[in-house]
Order: C-alpha cells, then structure tokens, then sequence
C-alpha cells in the first residue's frame, strides 16, 4: 500500500493556493453554462485587434534578423527595443517621468509582476495596505504567501488618506511598522470598485509613503495602472510617478495591455525603483529567463507602429456603451429598490454594487441562490475585503461588463434586480 | 532623510536570489564580449526554424476564429488544443503512457513549471535528492527556498541507485524522511554532465520511489526531459511514465520545445500525477492566469503540421557535428594533460570535464584567471554540486557547444588547453 498524495505533500502556499474565489467563480460559470455572467473578468471579444495584430506579426515576420532574435534566449528583463519603445510611450504625456530601460520589467501580464513583487520583496508575516475592497487576485495571492493585507477604507474617489494614515499609526502603536512592506493601489477605475484615486490623494499618498519612510520603514507604493486607459468619460490623472521628483525611488507603477489591446498577448510592464530592479531579476531569472518573446515583439511593432493608438477609439466607444447600458438598466431596475446603492465610474470594467445591510450576497446566502435560479452570475463583494483593517462586508457585489453585449447586460441587471426583490420579500 | 531600500527591505527569497551564478555568468560575459564562450546556454542561432515558424504563424492568422481565441484570456493550465496536440504527440512512441489532458499544463518553458513544482510542493527545509552535479539554475530556485538539495553520485549512466538509496536510509536515520519532497532527474543528456540514466536504472529509480512511497512519504520523482530529442548516436530510452503502470502517480515529466525547437517561442509542458493538478493550477492561477497563448498558437500548429518533424534532422546533424568537433578537440589537446578526462555525450548540449584534483576552476581560482587571459569562458563546475550529500568538486568544467560553430568550438577548447597546461605548470 502506497501512501497516498496528501495535504501534507503540499507547500503552506500550495495549500493555501487551494480554492481561490477565481476557481470557485469559474466553476460557477462551468457549472450554470446559460446563465448571464456579470461575473467574468474577461475582455469584449469582439473588439480584439485581429486586424492589427495580423498586420503587426506580419511586420516582425518581414524581418528575419528580427524574427530570429525572437526565437532564442534573450534577457530575464525582457526585450531591450520593447522596454525602449516602453520607455519612450509609457509616460509620453509626462515626459519628466520617463524611465530609464533599466527601470523596465516585462512580464507575462502585469499579474505576474504584482506576484514578483510579492516573491522578491514580502516574507510571511509582513505587511500591505490596500482599500478595502481590493483585487481579490491578488489579495490570494499575498495570502497564500502568509502575508497580512491591512484594508484602508475608500469611497468615489479611491483609498481614503485618512483612514491609511490612521491604519498605518495603529500598526506603528502595535510595534508591527518595520512589517509594513507596500501599499496596493488600483489607482485608476478600480477593480472591483471601479473608483480612481482623486489628484489631491495621489499628492497625499505620495507625501505619506515619503513621511513613513522617513521615520520607519522603507515602504513602496505599488499602483497597478491595469486599467489606466480604459477612461470613458472625463480627464485623465497624472500616474504617481509623475508628480514628484523623488517618486522613483519608492513608486512601482505596473501597466498591461491586457485590458487595452488583448489579454492573450500576455504582455505586462513595471517601472520599478533602481535599488530593487537587481533582487526581482534574481527571481524572475530562477523563474522562466524572461517572458515569452513572440508576444513582446507583437507589442513592440504595435506601439511603435501606432497601431495600439488606432485601436483605442473603438475600443473605448465599445465599453463606453457598455457601461452606460449597465447603469441605465440599474437606474431603471435598481434605483427603487430600498439600500441598493452604486458607484458610478468613468473608465474600468467594473460596477459596484452595495445590497440592503443585512443582505448576505456571498455564495452560502440567499442572494445568490436566487440570482443563479432567475439566471445571472456576480462577484460576491466580500471576496474583495481584506480580513483586517476595515469589516467585510457581505452586501457587496462586483458586476463586470467586458464581456457581455449592452442587450445582454441589460438582461442581467433585470434578472439580478428580481432576484434582490426576491430575495428582500424573504428577509 | 529617507529610509533607503536595504537588504532587509526583501524576502529572504529576494536576498536568496541575488548573485545566482547565472547572474555572474552573465556579467562575466558581458565584461568579456570578445572571449569565446564555452559558458552560455543558449541553443544554435543558426539552426532556429524561421521558415517553419513563418508558415505556422500565417496558419494560425488564417484561422480568424482561432487567432481571436488567441487574444483573449484562457485556462491556467493552457490552451486545450495545444494539450490535446500534446497528449497525442508526447508519448506517440509509448501510446500506455499517453496522459489526458487534465494531466498536462502548459508554462512558459518547462523552467517555469519547475519553479511552480518548488513553490506548490516544497516547503523551507524539505528535501529534494539530485545527482551530483545537477542544473545548477533549478538548485538556486530550490535553495533560494530554502529546500535542502541532497546530492547523490552520478557517472556515465545517470543517478546511481546505490547511491540514491544510501542517501535515502541516511535521511531516515537522521528522522528525515517525512521532509523527503522529490526526487529531480535531468534523465536524458544531463544539464551539466551530458548523462543520460540507463533503462536498468530507470526501472530502479521507479521501484527506489515507489518502495520510499510504501514506507515513508509521498515522493515525487521529477524528470526533466529538457534535453529528450536533442539524441545524435545511440538508440531512444523509454521515458519514466512508460515503463510502470503505476507511475501516473508519482512521476512527473516536463519537457519543452526550447532545445529541439526553439527557445524564444517559451512552451513547455509537464505531465502531472492527477492527485496534484489542482493545487499546481491554484499556484499558477496566481501568477499569470496561463502561459501566454501566441506561443501555444503557433507550437499547436508545429506539432500538428508535421513542422517540429521536419525541424529535427538538420538540428540533429548540426548538434552532432558540433559536438564531434567538441570531442576531437579534447582528443586532440587534452588527453594528453595529465588528470584530464571527460564524459562523452550521446546528445543534449554539454561535455563535463574533469580536471586535476588539487585544480580549482572556480572563478576564484587560477584556471578561470588563466582561461580568460586566454580569451575563453567556462561554467565552473562547483556551482552544479548540491551542497549536501556528496563532496564539492572544483576541479570541473561545463562546456556548452550548442551556439558556436565547429571551428570556433575547436579554438575555444585549445585556450581551455592552453589555460590548464599553463596552470598545470604553476601548481
């Protein structure tokens, strides 16, 4: 008799990597095949740049030296003309930000920088700040490797500097300012709350990080620009690394062009302090050598031959409706409806809903039970919370409206609006 | 004054990983860029499939559906296409060992999916056995862990059994057993000492695990394949998961198209036992959500188009004339220095040289002073050795003859004569 693989085969992080939402979720999703999802976080399929990527693969295929260079080993960081072309396009609005190549990370996908970050820099046991809510993703993640994500809370206008300043005292009261490690930031339209961090709390979050660092720790501030591009109505905000001087020494911006052009791709960037740059090539290198080449050099020929530019219009008209048809039907379906409540963002891909207070919208309460027999998936929001720091709370959903088509949507916010009426009558 | 990012602004992981041989490998190339470098690990430049990429990457744009699932996000365990395209071909000359594909995932080169091994399974102070020497970048991933790396002697034919087992029953003695993980076989054409385990010492290394397995704990047998097709002379060996009925469950094998195809495509994949796929895919749903897919896309077609087959006779005969030219070289300049001998390969891209016993090849040390004033670079050997198990030998050298041509293989091994003859005469 053989013993058998078990628990205890496992690393703690394998473990604990066990049962993530995003499994349960796809799960769902594999499970009730013809319900309406407001739950995926995929991208609109029919917007993807085929065109533009057959041309731009075309181009790479043209240049043989080219094509060759991509079919071998090259450098952990990623391909030099791509991190050049990153260089230049990246911070193009604000040129005093403009980093040097050797500030530049390629990854597969931004996710894979943000686990990088989490590899090279946290130990079991330290700490991060991040609203609350936050990117569930990433939050399992962190907690599979036994760090402490601390929730900081936040409204409209993102992570409230109040309330991470008075987060980051309790820590320091409780002897724990030397396990502060970052501050996790999805700074523009915010998943899952779709909020941007308003300009005058980017200069706060800035001068906070700077002051903490001063007295106790050497805290980063991690800004996961994921969605950055995707703005649908009003003006852009400058990216943190732009708006002060010493910003680089302690300011992680990642990008992706996941959510901007095409996620299959899997072409993700960082811009990371100097002094850290060498430790996260040690892991990468043990890691894969770098990330897959075929792909960075699709992205290089579509930066640079305007071709990324050329998709946004579209791009942004399709999601701009997108998101207008779930807050239409929200209005319509949603707004007599008594504590349901809902931020209205001006980019992203994400709709936050807030329930009735005692209405338990995760998988073992009523809601979803009705939601899934009238026809519709969502986030449950408390997937969101970190388990410290602020409560979690249960009367929360995250809707998603990339993938589904505005008639669709529609649909989905009547089906989800019964099952809240359903679900209301009972309780 | 600010806080500057210090040594304990990292993991220990991050403070692991810095300074890996790799890394001073590289530098050092870098620093010598005119010296023939008998070092890297890059593959043949020459020989890398252009045209046959060209033509499937035109199959795969052709495909307008397929090209649109392309560059939309996927599974965590790869695109299912490609692992049909896998189970069928991987084991096509052992159709018993065929897996299905819920036993397959796909990473960005088999490098990737041994880190996700590591990170899934091992924990701080397991243990993994590995042939003395063994891949020195997988052991930097281990120890950067802080996984022990127990060395077992190895000669011509791979791993002794012997060994392995004597190793084993010393852990046991020492109350070890329960942090037995894995253990880690370069199986066909070492990476460094160009080995390849002998089918009598397949069968033991099974019965060895499965033995363990009965009486102590779940180990895991991890055979890197990386090296599998790169055979020049000599007839195939049967793959672990051929040779027993049981081994679905405790052997893993991972092998990549970076040797036999090419490496900047990044596609590799691993057979797993079925009891420990799903903690794998929650690890690496954290990392990248799946590896990226342009590279799966056009890997896909290469199998399925007949081009990987159609790749491999001029790959093989340029190996093999490189290595012929290897060979001749030591022949004609080092067997007459006294205490120098080698290993001779029957394939894969490295020739182990051992060298005098009081001669020191690290970079520390006069050959590798010597050797660079002669204008040639080497893998020191020591850097391959665990650090546990079996003794340290400096006196060794990895030669690498998969990028220079024959000429300047034979010019390199003349320096690497001349450099020994020279410090030969100082000691």
């Amino acid at each position: 008799m053989s013993i058998a693989i078990q628990q205890n085969s496992f690393s703690t992080r394998g473990k604990r990597s066990l049962g993530q939402p995003i499994g349960t979720l796809m799960a769902a999703a594999i499970r009730y095949p013809n319900l309406v999802s407001l739950a995926a976080g995929f991208v609109d399929n029919a917007s993807l740049p085929c065109e533009a990527v057959t041309d731009c693969v075309k181009n790479v295929l043209a240049d043989s030296a080219r094509l060759r260079k991509t079919l071998q080993y090259d450098s952990a960081a990623g391909n030099a003309q791509l991190r050049e072309s990153l260089a230049d396009w990246s911070y193009r609005d604000y040129p005093a930000a403009k980093p040097s190549i050797d500030r530049i990370i390629v990854g597969a996908g931004s996710n894979q920088l943000l686990h990088l970050i989490a590899d090279t820099m946290f130990d079991q046991g330290d700490i991060v700040l991040a609203a609350a809510p936050t990117y569930f993703v990433y939050m399992g993640t962190l907690r599979a490797m036994g760090v402490r994500v601390v929730g900081v809370k936040a409204d409209e206008d993102g992570m409230c500097m109040e309330s991470l300043q008075s987060e980051l005292e309790r820590l320091a009261a409780k002897g724990e300012a030397h396990r502060v490690k970052a501050i996790y930031s999805v700074t523009d339209f915010d998943n899952p709350s779709g909020s941007t961090l308003s300009l005058e709390r980017r200069e706060e979050l800035l001068e906070i990080a700077r002051n903490w660092r001063a007295s106790h720790s050497p805290v980063l501030i991690v800004s996961d620009n994921a969605y950055q591009h995707l703005r649908y109505t009003g003006e852009s905000l400058p990216p943190l690394l732009s708006l002060a001087d010493d910003a680089a020494e302690f300011v992680i911006e990642l990008g992706t062009f996941s959510k901007s052009f095409a996620p299959g791709i899997r072409v993700g960037w960082g811009v990371f302090p100097e002094s850290i740059v060498d430790y996260l090539l040690g892991v990468k290198s043990s890691i894969d050598f770098g990330s897959p080449h075929f792909g960075q050099a699709i992205m290089d020929e579509v930066i640079r031959s305007g071709a990324w530019e050329a998709h946004q219009p579209g791009l942004l008209a399709t999601y701009r409706t997108k998101l207008a048809a779930t807050l239409n039907a929200l209005d319509a379906e949603a707004s007599t409806l008594p504590g349901v409540t809902w931020r209205k963002p001006e980019g992203g891909l994400y709709v936050w809903l807030n329930l009735p207070e005692q209405m338990d919208a995760s998988e073992t309460g009523d809601l979803w039970k009705a939601a899934t027999e009238e026809g519709v998936l969502y986030v449950p929001g408390h997937h969101c919370f970190p388990s410290e720091g602020q409560p979690i709370l249960r009367n929360t959903i995250r809707l998603s409206f990339g993938v589904l088509g505005p008639d669709k949507l529609a649909d989905g916010v009547q089906r989800l609006a019964r099952a809240i009426r359903a679900v209301s009558r009972i309780s």
